[in-house]
């Protein structure tokens, strides 16, 4: 039976770590900057190593492609090797070594399957440096014209399409590239639930829907000592208000819903002044459309209530809005078999977070594996997977892939 | 019967407006500064002027007296002069203003009352630059000792006591000067129940008792799409809910009872990270001692409880703690006889914000009357109180020191 080599895998995590890393331990690998740069040679390298034939389309997204026996569409693996400001050393990274590796136990081994077998790296998954997450993929699959995404801007003005060119990775290739045969993702899970359970293998059925919104109240501000409560026009109180209504309704609507407000500010701020603004984010997720969209309409609902109760203005901001995906429901179930026959334990689980393999659904089956991220640690330097964990899901990517590839 | 020359006291609020002008309209004399020196000699040689004899302590009171036929306690009124960051011409100044006005009247028509007549500024009563505020009030009651007070420093480290002998005002007087025989203040209201009812004067019962409280919890920063509810220790959901409450609370308690959550800051504040900091303040005041003890109790149980749901480490720190102040019933009484004879609508109300008089209130019977506040604004550079209403309240502030030196 082919095995992954574990330590050369884990090793190959260090190494690309190198490329940004952060003084005492973490990564700052923005998309396109000079360390990206770096990581994407190193990457590139390795392709070229393996006798990967590399194709970069015009987004920069990179395809390296271990010949089949077959010249059929190809059974890809990967994810993208841009981090956040101060990231860790396996989200993203691992999903496209990992790929690396299941290519290198192929070739070493001697073994060609049936359909070819390629490894990408997407660029801007994130979304930390250019808006939206998940660029690259999203242009791969058709749902963002290349012109549209060469024009996004950073916060310093600089343009996607002038960075990509200066590092050298504006490719020519067209970024609909051949449509693949399938997609496979490793990732760490970036939340605690298969650490806390002590699972080992993440089976994910789909990525759960998003809904940002922004809320603004607008009120008046004035003396908390000298005007009555009834005279009141408080923006801060309509957003309180709000956001501990988004709390119980995640509470009532149970199952897989979640409801978050991470960021709530207040104009002035000051403790004897009521707000005349306040400005808060929202952020909804379920795995289920119709409850999403009822979590939506409930939330509003409330805060039309609060607001017109308080005699305040609101405005919403729609910043994000994506249905839930559902993976492919035979390359789910594979991903469980070899897990269990490999004497795995298994949770079957959405993904809270975005992931390039959602784009890819769009054009053909595709499916996930996570490994668990210790303490629930992600887009922090003390991410942190074991190494057995990562060989666990590295082997379970390889039958995967191979399965596939050989039907 | 005498009269107050409302156009004359309107003028010397436009002089002294003068004097630390912000562009366009407003005014910056936080105490101490420059600003607040060239108001404090402009003030002054108002009082020179006049004939009265001065007296400046060492915290930078300034009280100047219209001696009486008989060396007794003075009858005294005052305010303060300085103003917040983008004050306005109103609040303080007319207290001080209409104090000279009534010495001037008196001094025109050549009335000497039995008592002697006592206008007086006190040092940083907006706490706008020096904490506390109504800080030289304070040490003039014997409130804090003077060496404390010079020890004040403001957000830039300067030191009261330097900055005061700085522009000269650091005197040779014990604050504790010869108690007073009484103390009146007039003061616009700073809220909008006056201008809201269409009443003319106010007759203010006391001032309200003010707990201030900062509650900061602290949490796990986590992801908003891969942590469970339940796995989640969101602070800035304990401190929302909080904030809810002490709005129910408000409603529930009814009465005079008030609560403003004014100040929130998350931390890290972003759309999609749970928490791990939340800072809030809570302002709590009530007429009533023993409602706004209820109301600090409850609110920090519900805090904690809230707290302990979330699994939240929660931290409270009293920034501010007054009981309620009832002002002297003869005094009370005798302002609303006054106004009611002059044909004015009166309206009984207690005080939302803090002023010297509560201080006073500790050392001499004290009473405070209110005139309308536009739209209740204050603390703004739209300030502004009709030259009527000004005329009204001056003219009641002349009769009711009269009588009070007469007897």
């Amino acid at each position: 039976m082919l095995r992954i080599d574990t330590a050369r895998l884990v090793q190959s995590l260090m190494d690309l770590g190198r490329m940004g890393a952060l003084p005492g331990k973490g990564v700052h690998r923005l998309a396109l900057t000079d360390a990206d740069k770096a990581g994407r040679d190193w990457t590139l390298a390795q392709m070229r190593e393996l006798g990967m034939q590399v194709r970069i389309d015009g987004i920069g997204n990179v395809v390296a492609t271990y010949a089949g026996r077959e010249d059929l569409p190809a059974v890809m693996t990967g994810s993208h090797i841009d981090t956040v400001r101060t990231g860790g050393l396996y989200d993203g990274n691992l999903g496209v070594l990992a790929g690396l590796e299941v290519v290198r136990t192929l070739s070493e081994n001697g073994v060609r399957p049936r359909r070819p077998i390629a490894v990408a790296f997407f660029t801007n998954e994130e979304g930390a440096r250019f808006q939206p997450d998940m660029l690259g993929s999203l242009v791969y699959v058709g749902g963002m014209p290349l012109e549209t995404a060469l024009e996004a801007r950073d916060a310093d003005g600089a343009r996607l399409g002038d960075e990509l060119a200066r590092i050298g990775y504006a490719g020519e290739h067209a970024p609909a590239a051949p449509r693949p045969d399938s997609f496979f993702e490793l990732h760490i899970e970036q939340g605690p639930v298969l650490h806390r359970q002590g699972v080992q293998i993440g089976v994910v059925e789909g990525v759960q829907g998003i809904c940002w919104l922004r809320l603004t109240f607008e009120g008046k501000s004035n003396h908390a000592g000298t005007t009555p409560m009834a005279l009141r026009r408080d923006a801060g109180m309509s957003a309180m208000r709000t956001a501990a209504f988004a709390h119980e309704l995640a509470a009532r609507l149970g199952g897989r819903q979640l409801a978050t407000v991470g960021s709530l500010r207040l104009q002035p701020d000051l403790v004897n002044v009521i707000a005349a603004q306040a400005s808060m984010t929202v952020d909804l997720r379920n795995t289920d459309a119709a409850m999403l969209a009822r979590a939506r309409t409930e939330l509003l609902a409330h805060a039309q209530a609060c607001a017109e109760q308080h005699g305040v203005a609101m405005r919403v901001e729609t910043l994000a809005d994506f249905d839930p995906v559902a993976f492919d429901t035979a390359l789910v179930d594979g991903i469980e078999r070899h897990a269990r026959a490999l004497g795995l334990s298994t949770l079957r689980l959405p993904s809270g977070a975005g992931h390039d393999a959602q784009m890819l659904a769009r054009i053909c089956p595709s499916a996930m594996i996570f490994v668990p991220s210790l303490d629930g640690l992600s887009h922090n330097v003390d991410e942190y997977t074991p190494a057995e964990d990562i060989g666990y899901g590295a082997q379970i990517l390889l039958r995967a892939m191979l399965e596939r590839a050989e039907r």
